[in-house]
């Protein structure tokens, strides 16, 4: 998915959500255990529940991991049923991954062409060589972590060199690599203030903010901080609204809570003009 | 595997070598293609043509992930196999993982739980929480990115706040979250120079040294820099020993230059004093 139909989708939703799918075998209804994939079930009821609300989908590959053989044909599964609609949802493999080039080459051959995800997140500590691989796939994104929602972002992401914080030097030598039609950054919303900040030495680039809902983050803060004209901002919620209910009635729960997490996108997405769309 | 038993390895072979199975269909001899499963059949070979001069076998995750499912099912088959010689190696998933807490938690389950490795190697952007997860496992090691050996190294890992670097400061504050028992290093070989100084920080700690072989770094430069009482080292070299042929004789080529690779390790080992093993 290209930055044009992605900026379309935004707006004829009216929706900067993207639905995480944290999928935990532990915590899904317990009646989906009869089916033969019940992580795959659940999530193809998330998906067909919010399919006209949100418009991305972060599955965490870790959960998928920690089950075997079985997560990763769950996966492949979701994938393939998100492919279906590839035009309604833009498609993010939630990943970490990065490494020295020729290995991040076989990390983007798994995630763009194995499976076929439209994105997936990288970590920046092994600096450009374990990023451009990912960048070789034409409407494929990278999306850079940057500053992110958990408290370990403390530690290093912080340090300062010549008054310029780590996440910043990441943030700006990045954009030399690949631009906004390619490049993303993950941005958490528990750091609102910095995200502000952030929109300046990056304006036109797409931030993935994780950290709403359980992690604590404020949806019309970060539209505030965050929005730009092409809507700039993919805002995930996962266990609050995956697990908002344990019973059958998960998938109408999910889908009341995406359409509430979306409520104060709203008025942002309807301030962009039309004319941000570019060619 | 337990630091001790670690070290008697190292004594009893009079190795640090790690052979890096970056196995990929593409690069092994042809007539492993009529086997079930190539990579699986690749990898045995290796394994059993090396056993008694490796300590420790480092699988590439990505190389494996490339290939889908059953990409998966020959890395699991590998770890099996590897894992019925149990004393003879220690086993690194080098999968360069680490993502918020509750993530990470997913991913130890996936790589010690399910896979069952010795050890995994983690990247340090995201801080403690993206780290200690992994500790939280008896006998299990993680392996956290100090300085790499790539090119792209230089991006962010030499950035000097307060005149300490980067790659010092994870050095650093990641001793606070384990010891030389459950935690080591990855130094690239290629920094030398920058070893000798990281074994004053870490005097106790292993260190995971890639880029030896194709990436050019010198085996008895490594040792003299960076040898201690336990040993402390892992070299490990990949493509130069699984791919010293590409015939019939792969696995007797890969014997030969495991032996090769090994050779000037000998005199910095047999120096190292019995008592140097702790209890």
């Amino acid at each position: 998915m290209n930055i044009n139909q992605l900026t379309s989708l935004i707006k004829r939703k009216e929706s900067l959500l993207c639905v995480g799918l944290d999928t935990d075998l532990a915590l899904i209804p317990k009646h989906l255990l009869e089916y033969e994939d019940p992580i795959f079930e659940f999530n193809k009821q998330i998906i067909d529940a919010t399919l006209d609300i949100a418009v991305a989908y972060k599955p965490n590959i870790a959960f998928y991991e920690a089950m075997g053989i079985k997560g990763w044909q769950a996966l492949e599964k979701t994938i393939k049923y998100l492919n279906q609609h590839k035009d309604e949802a833009f498609t993010i493999a939630d990943a970490k991954r990065g490494d020295i080039g020729n290995t991040s080459r076989m990390y983007a051959k798994a995630f763009f062409e194995w499976l076929n995800f439209d994105s997936i997140t990288v970590a920046p500590y092994m600096g450009e060589d374990s990023v451009t691989p990912f960048l070789d796939y034409k409407d494929k994104w990278v999306i850079l972590l940057g500053l992110t929602s958990n408290k370990g972002s403390k530690d290093f992401q912080f340090t300062e060199s010549n008054g310029v914080r780590l996440y910043e030097q990441v943030i700006k030598k990045a954009q030399q690599w690949g631009g906004p039609e390619r490049l993303m950054f993950v941005i958490g919303a528990t750091h609102p203030q910095e995200l502000k900040a952030i929109r300046q030495i990056a304006p036109d680039h797409f931030f993935l903010v994780p950290g709403v809902g359980a992690q604590g983050g404020d949806v019309a803060e970060i539209c505030e901080a965050g929005i730009n004209s092409r809507g700039g901002l993919l805002i995930n919620s996962a266990r609050q609204i995956i697990y908002a209910s344990g019973g059958k009635d998960f998938a109408e729960k999910a889908r009341e809570m995406a359409i509430a997490t979306r409520e104060p996108m709203k008025k942002y997405i309807s301030g962009l003009k039309a004319e941000s769309i570019i060619g």
